[in-house]
This record gives structure tokens, sequence and C-alpha cells, in this order.
């Protein structure tokens, strides 16, 4: 079917993009990494016989035309870039798999009803302004230029770092699709989680993509002598946040399925005999169950202020990205079981913990997901690793559904 | 008897080096905020007919001669760096009212025994390497060419940094003064604590200082997705040190006398979305009585080894510094004693909860201070403040003890 060897040596050439000493990958949104990794793709498509093009949010896009011209296409793919350190198939896995499955294609000289379109979405990660899926956000016409004001460590803005690229933040609306121009978005990925390891199953079909809160917390004591207060009469910002990052672990993990994670903290003045006087946390709490997520939260919240009255600790909290849960396309989901079946795999539905492009596109066109295996369920990390034989029966499925859903009238 | 107005002048005219909007300075050791402070101090001691000089570690002298040639002097000053955003008292007073006592001493014709030397210490606070009251060490010829490895942010050491600022860490052994050769080590320092303001007293006799242990503690735990590994597989290095600080408040406050604090926090990757693999932190513990600071340093790491032990995240850590607490000299305590009865002064004892560069000088001579009254407590802050009739009060004790130590024979 799918070249399996060709797929896993663009994986490994694209791997060398923004690589570095621990083997992973550094490719944060609007930087040369990216650039270059977009750059690499643009010529993977045009091996595939794609027409290269890119929108104004950098979405890169590879199209081949269907028999039916006007009807909507088929949008195949995922993105290139990928958080600090990261690995190597979160994302480029998805966007090389789509190139293959159009690719096979052309070499067969398959024709479809439909068009088929591999994209490379532009910062899905949010790994650089915390904020992320941005170019599939564009493509659904749901970005509002004061998301572009969000700025990354440095103070830049997304519109600043656009400017920098040579895109026009002014003329992001240009890359919103219209209604049915889509007919649906189809994505191969990594699961990052141990569920198909433990069945033992290279592939699996996703039924849905957990709702995530970002919030920013801030936490203002009072900066001061670290040897002369007595720890009672102290107002440290540090003191707060230790404790509301343990009561953001104690309640994510009562439920069972919420996910807490803590993953950046900031210190104001920073030294080492200085209490703190403000600490600012991030705060990403998922799950499954919007309603459960959204208790947790507010539980959450909650401790931490009667935590920071009882210290005499001013304590802000802001929401920065709210998502709801999203539930894939039946039909998708179908193609997706009948492609399996044809490939004599067993059909096995999971959930995705993680976010992905696919969320912000429903309102645009039916979305599905495909996952396969991931070692041990690292993600997000050089240790990130799927083998050449659970990509490939990935890819497979991937052409399959893809062929399946570009027949349609 | 010294004039108050001067050296109240002197202290507005040091708080504009190195400002900041929020009133506060930063004065990091070998920066040009530490040069500027220094030639300005040098400009004072000019003033006062002092002979200005600089040793090898960039410690800055002003002499006065006294009437036996060849005999120790008395040496009474401070240091002019400063925290992060620290205040305008700590450090400065002691350094401007050791000029003012000398100046007095020049226009009023006194002659004395002893010669009287005045000085600024080079960075006392250690807030730039995590080290500190370097110059005062150089002094006591206790510095190792291992201290000078120590590294700031950017990883520059206090070698490379003298180097950048015209100094030749090879001789910094060049600083080192003979035993014999200073008579006392004097210092006027504001409190940094509520005591003298809650005795409703101007001056206190500072009996002895607080000794304190730095370390580093890091936690290596697993980077990973932070939306698909459960919480119970999460080996999250954040986590770990959450409760590693709560162990911190926990066991410091339970002794009511030690006072631990984390000022650092350092996280790897430190991404929105990504569990933390490394996270790093400062370790502030100080104690009056050594004993009691080592069974709380002995029982956080008892406790936050087993927490790492039953999280799966890696624990090792490391001493930056280890101080002995020190007691001031009886003849130089009786000497303030004296000065203070002779202004009509209610003599009071306390301790020092934080550190001084006398800590250093306890083998080269007798030591000894004298603290003001802290508005709050208030230090290493902005807000730092002591009243201008307090510096004044301090500066005439420090004008009549050190003429009593310097009429010795």
């Amino acid at each position: 079917m799918v070249d399996g060897g060709r797929l896993w040596r663009r994986l490994s050439e694209l791997a060398e993009v923004g690589k570095r000493e621990s083997g992973g990958v550094t490719r944060l949104s609007f930087t040369q990494e990216e650039r270059a990794a977009k750059d690499l793709v643009a010529r993977y498509m045009r091996e595939a016989g794609l027409e290269v093009s890119e929108d104004a949010a950098g979405n890169l896009f590879g199209r081949r035309e269907g028999k039916a011209t006007g009807a909507p296409a088929v949008l195949i793919g995922s993105h290139v870039d990928s958080v600090v350190d990261g690995g190597n198939f979160d994302g480029p896995l998805g966007v090389l798999a789509g190139i293959e499955v159009a690719q096979t294609m052309q070499e067969r000289g398959v024709e479809t009803n439909l068009a088929v379109e591999v994209v490379a979405f532009t910062d899905e990660e949010g790994a650089r302004f915390s904020f992320g899926m941005l170019g599939s956000r564009a493509l659904a016409g749901t970005l509002s230029p004061k998301d572009l004001e969000h700025e990354d460590r440095d103070g830049a803005s997304i519109a600043d770092a656009m400017r920098a690229y040579g895109l026009d933040p002014e003329k992001i609306g240009e890359a919103a699709r219209p209604l049915n121009s889509l007919a649906a978005y189809l994505e191969l990925h990594i699961e990052q989680g141990r569920v198909l390891e433990n069945e033992e199953l290279p592939v699996g079909i996703v039924t849905g993509i957990a709702a995530s809160v970002w919030r920013r917390l801030v936490f203002a004591g009072e900066t001061g002598h670290a040897g002369t207060t007595p720890m009672q009469l102290c107002h440290d910002a540090m003191a707060a946040a230790a404790e509301a990052m343990a009561v953001v672990e104690d309640e994510a993990s009562a439920t069972g399925s919420s996910v807490g994670t803590v993953g950046q903290l900031g210190v104001e003045p920073g030294g080492i005999n200085v209490i703190p006087g403000r600490v600012e946390i991030s705060l990403d709490l998922r799950d499954i169950d919007e309603a459960t997520r959204d208790q947790v939260e507010d539980r959450v919240l909650e401790r931490i202020t009667q935590s920071c009255e009882r210290r005499g600790v001013g304590f802000e909290t802001e929401v920065l990205q709210r998502m709801v849960p999203v539930s894939c396309s039946q039909q998708v989901r179908d193609a997706v079981l009948a492609a399996c079946e044809g490939l004599g795999l067993r059909p096995y539905d999971l959930a995705s913990g993680a976010a992905h492009d696919g969320m912000q596109l429903v309102g645009l066109c039916p979305v599905g997901m495909i996952f396969i295996r991931s070692r041990e369920g690292v993600s997000h990390s050089p240790d990130e690793h799927s083998s050449k034989e659970d990509c490939q029966a990935g890819a497979n499925v991937l052409y399959e559904t893809t062929l399946d859903l570009a027949s349609q009238h």
C-alpha cells in the first residue's frame, strides 16, 4: 500500500530540523526552525505531485485535484511545530503520512471524485504564545484580533511574530475557508498515551477530544529579607504557589480522570535570600468530561482563594483558553472502522487526552482522527517514539479512509 | 555630633544609582551600577579628607591616619551592592555613616591613636552569584580559587565578572589583610526585622549573627504531554518541588525560630502543556542556633527524599554555602554599650537574623555591629526604610564607639 520506508525516511529527515542535543526538536511557531520544517515539507509535497500554497496564517497546503470540479475537498494533515525539546512524531507523522497518501494515489494513478489536500497547520502546540491551534483557528475563521495579542516570553505578540515572519496579521481573515468547502478533516497522530500499547494494537479510532482549560495564576505576596522575618509574619508568594500546586494535584487526582499540570513558574525578585513577592504559574486542566473538569477547576480555585486569604497573599487568575470537548464525526469514524476491518486490524475506540487542530474545525466540516501506538505513552519529550511498522499501519488506514471519503459525490 | 542632614542627603544621592521604577535599587556585583556606586562613595571619601584606595577584590577603602604609626586600624563600613530591586539602606547606611564619622573627626580636628578606615565591601549580598560576602572573605584571606567558579544566571563566573570589571582573579589573594592589622571591625546596619520597632528604640547592640545554609535542590522527573498521562503515572518534577516547598515551610515553622525560604525556581522544559521534567529550587535556611537549623535541614531533606521516592522522581541536593553563627566581640559590645549610655539611649541587645560581612572577619579581628530600627522590619525591598533621625542616632553611636576603639594603645 503506502511506502513505509519513504515515510520513515522523511520522518527522520524532518527530525533534523531544530534538533537538540537530547535528540528531540524545538520548532516554535514563526521561527526559522518552523520555516525550515515547512520548506522541507513543501519539497515533499512537490515530490508527491501536489500543488503547494500557503495561506495568510502560514498554513502550508499541498493539493491534488479530484474529478468533481468545485466540490469540497478532503483535508488531511497535522502540524510541524513542536514544544520545547519535543519529540519527532507529534505532528510530523500526520503531515508526512498525508503526503504519503497523496503520493501513493499519484503513483497508482488513482483518481478521486473529491480533491485531497494535505495541510501542515501553523502553531498547533501553543508552546511559544501559550495559545495554540492558531492555523486551524484561522482556517475556521474564529480568530479575533485580540487573539494575536498573546505574547511570548520576550514580550513579542503573535502579530509581531507574524510580521517578522513575513505575514500580515491584518490579513489573517483571508485564511478562513468558506462553509461547505471541506468534505472532512482527518488526522493521523500518535496516541501520546498507553492505551493502545496496553491493548497491543497498532491503530485506534478516536471517538472524541478531551476539553482543556488553560489559566494563569498570580500570587502577590510581600518581598523581604529571608533571614529577618519570622515564618508566621511572612507573606511568601512562593509558599502560596507551592500550596496551590499541591491543591491542583490533589483535586485532579481525586477524580481519576482529570489531569492537572503546572508547567510554567516565574518568581520575582528571584534572589536566594529574598522572600518572593510575586509568583506566576500556569495551569493546564483537562478531562474528557467538561463538567468534571469544571468542577475540579472550581474546587481548585476555591481552595487556593482560601489558602491565600489565610496567608495574606493576593491571588488573581485569568483564563488563557477554554476548550470544549469535541466528538468525532460518526461518518468519519465509520470510514476509519471500515478501513481497519479491510486491513485486518481489530477496530478499537479511544478518546484523545490531548488537544488537536480538529477541535477548531468542527464548525467547518466533519472531523475524525486515527491514533497509532506510542511507546510507553511518552510524548512532548525526546523519548517520544512509535515504530516504523505502526507508522506504516496508521498511514495505510489513513490511505483507505481518505480514499473512501474522497469517493463521495 | 555627626551631620545627620549630610548623611541623609548622601543616602538619597546614592539611592539614585541603579534606581528602578519601584523606587528600589538593583546594584549587582561587578556591574556598572556597583561601579557607579563605589565611584560616588569614593567622592564622598575624598570630601571627608580620606585617602582612597581599592584592593584586589574591588573593596573600596578611605583611610584616616592615627597618631601611632604601624598600629592596627579600626575598620568601619558595609557594602553598596544590593539584591534585585532592593532597598536604599541595607549597606549604604554603614558605608556613608562610616564616612560621616571620619568627616566629623576631620572637621573637629580630632586625632585618634589608631587609624580609622572606612570600607565598602564588594558583593556582600550574593544576589548575582548565590555566594556573597566576597569582599570580606577576600580581606580575611579565606577565598579559594574554587569559590570564584560560582556562576550567575548567564553562566558567567565570578572570575569572568572580575576580569570584565578590570580585576585580576589570580591576584585576589593580595586583598588578604595580615593578622593583627585590624584592631576591630564595626558595622552600622538596619535591623531588617521588627524587634527595635516593637521596643520603640532607635538603636540596638548586636550580640551575634544567625547561621544560614544555602542549598540547591534538583528534582528530576519525566517530561511528557500534559493531557495524556494519568496523574498516578506522572513523574512530575514540579509537583515534587511543590511538596518539598511545603515541607520547608512546615519544618521551619515548627521550630518557632528557624526561617526557610525558597527564593529561586527554574523549570524545564517550561511549556504550559508539558509535564516538567526538571525543577531546580534554592533553599535558604537559618537560625540563631546552629543545632536547631541543622535539625531542620536534616528533617527537610529526609522528608523530601521519601516524597521523591514515592513519586519516582530523582532528587539531588548540594550545599552552596554553610555559615556558622558568630558571636560579637565583648570588647566591641562594651564600647557600643558605653556609647549608647553616653548618648542617653537605652542599651538593648539583639541578634541578627541576616548575614553580614563581619561573619567573615571573626578570624581576623574583634567584630561588632550596631543596628537601627527598620520600618515594619521590611528589607530587601523598595519599601525598606529607616527614619533620618534613626540614621543620625545610629551614626552618633558609631562615632562614639569608633572614637573609643581608636583610642586604644
